[in-house]
């Protein structure tokens, strides 16, 4: 367990953040995947922000998106150059106000930020997994995360909240524990991945496979892909965006140059940016970790596993109160999805609200300050069936 | 210079296609390209159908997109599995019909398809060009154009016609060639390249750089970087599709399968069919090709060229009708683009009809079979300035 102040944008210490690692078996026996396969032990990275009450009421499961990990708020070090990846939704008197409710937010299995994934050391070999690492899906990482919130002693959530392949972790809860949700927020997210979403991801990971560094995904002795990642995270990073966004924030502006080069260097800024974002990315992400996590994407069909093929049916098991935000520029998870989700819900006498904001930052809006989105989720966790969650 | 017949689709001969090739010098000297770099000799392949009537004003030159060659109707050999690239559109009685016009097709310079490119011999060097090629731009593939056209005896264009970087040419006519053009035709194309396209063609370039056999584009001796461009390839094609049609035409239909393989192979078969499409490109396509001609679309900027940042400027040379047509699931040159380049036209007084088609089919819906695109360009070409191309 390593134990680090929690400090906001000032340098000023405001809590304390612990990342812990929590490692569970199931009657020491491997967890039981919905592959089939078996994984064990697991481990689960997570930090907490704020305090459990004594009703134990007051839990808030927060999920992250495909490359997301568990410190979603604070900084670690006054030095560190960023908070964690939802600062500005996540704190003291924020949107989820960590002085009344208790943040949980663990990194999703098959990650390398902590959480068991290809990366880990199997136990039977003594090497890292690479593709050894059995595939795990949504559900697996919803089930690891159930152990979890039950080892902290929680035994319903106030809410759960995700934003992308959050949301449909969020989904997940909903509809697998109902008895332990009370109310879940789905921003950006979908039932499943249409094919144009399939498509890109698909198109990520064969730059993976094609870098010959990726060597079969045996790269752990070798160099690592990072051309190929670099290039997924590419082709990522403009689905997470939208044309409006990126014509705003690039337009056609030259990178250092008052002409084109008439070469194969970057002209436009855009061009240069794509290729900054491709190698930073690398140094903080797993390639095989990236094939294991958009497979597991892909593969989610909350229709398919929880309904027969039926939206109605799948959320026919959910009880919990329901918010669902929708961004107008996001492409990637249009609005129409969101709104499909909304009707199923509604048709099962679902208690749920729903929300298009407008906002230019396509899929990834959900993660950049939207004072609008900060009040909607404030309002809507804060009046969960009326209860005040400081008592 | 081959001959070959036309055939139609049950194999009845329709007439002639000639594919010929055109060469030239600029009064013995290297044709002058925008970069300032030298070029030659040049060769143009080109394909002619229908005849030129006597009055010479009957020739409609046809400006195909990114990988498409001068082969633009009819099939060669009745056994060919398809025809060529528009012949949907280009033919006796078709939209733009051979037996009223004399049809000019030819491939663009930069390209593998029969024109000087990167594949050509330079012959300073007995060897292939590859990335020793100057760079070319839209308006070198234009003037290149504008050779042969005169070549074949024709001043003034009954009509230019193109489709996406087919539509950038016909605009560069339309302003760098006013006295030679009677009319021109406009389809899902832009004046510029948003942010988001040259994104898009960024990666596609990475993605074939990043392939080892590209060796620095000089791959000619051996193994082609056919990895890269299938990676390439995957990405533009997913970009010529909208959500709509693939959610029609595959949705989350698995490949031969009843169930996820939990391995990455394709699962789905928008996966299948994107390998399949990269596969199947590179055995026609060179990935140098591919890494110029994207090259010259993004640098094409019609305003900042012809206009000195201003459309309305750059539209004030054309003296020509024009007809714009875009599509409603286009999102690479959303309407929005086409609405943008009418307004400047209009602004000039320019005779300007435009026309957004209702499509699914996204980017590439000019070139699916559309009977509302054929008649509106059928009307178009046939009413231009009142005249009847017979006489």
């Amino acid at each position: 367990m390593s134990e680090y102040i929690q400090h906001d944008r000032q340098g000023k210490t405001v809590g304390i953040v612990e990342k812990r690692y929590f490692s569970f078996a199931h009657d020491d026996k491997p967890m039981r995947l919905e592959s089939g396969a078996g994984l064990g032990p697991v481990t689960v990275a997570y930090e907490t922000y704020g305090k459990l009450n004594s009703k134990k009421n007051n839990a808030v499961l927060i999920l992250h998106a495909l490359t997301g990990d568990s410190h979603v708020a604070g900084y670690y070090r006054k030095e560190d150059a960023k908070p964690g990846w939802w600062d500005f939704m996540v704190g003291p008197g924020k949107g989820i106000d960590t002085d009344r409710y208790f943040v949980i937010c663990s990194n999703i299995l098959g990650s390398c930020m902590g959480s068991t994934g290809p990366l880990s050391i199997n136990p039977e070999t003594g090497e890292p997994y690479g593709v050894e690492f059995p595939f795990v899906t949504i559900g697996d990482m919803v089930a690891a995360q159930k152990k979890l919130v039950e080892h902290l002693g929680v035994k319903r959530l106030h809410s759960v909240v995700g934003g992308s392949i959050g949301g449909m972790q969020a989904m997940a809860w909903g509809v697998r524990y109902p008895e332990m949700v009370n109310s879940a927020i789905l921003l950006a997210t979908t039932t499943k991945h249409s094919a144009l979403s399939i498509a890109f991801n698909e198109v990520a990971r064969q730059s993976i496979m094609a870098d010959p560094k990726w060597n079969a995904g045996n790269y752990h002795k070798g160099k690592k892909p990072d051309i190929g990642l670099g290039l997924a995270r590419m082709i990522g990073h403009i689905t997470y965006l939208s044309d409006e966004s990126m014509r705003q924030k690039f337009g056609r502006k030259l990178q250092n140059k008052t002409d084109f080069s008439f070469n194969f260097d970057a002209d436009f800024q855009i061009e240069s940016y794509l290729r900054y974002q491709g190698k930073k990315f690398v140094e903080r992400f797993d390639a095989n970790a990236f094939l294991y996590i958009t497979k597991a994407a892909d593969y989610f069909d909350l229709e398919r596993q929880y309904g027969n093929g039926s939206a109605v049916n799948a959320f026919s098991r959910a009880r919990s109160r329901f918010l669902v935000v929708s961004f107008t520029s996001d492409w990637l998870y249009p609005t129409y999805q969101s709104k499909a989700m909304v009707k199923a819900m509604k048709k099962n006498s679902l208690n749920v609200s729903f929300c298009e904001i407008e906002a230019r930052w396509g899929h990834d809006a959900f993660l950049i300050p939207n004072e609008r989105l900060t009040a909607v989720i404030k309002g809507f966790i804060g009046h969960v069936n009326g209860q005040n969650e400081r008592q």
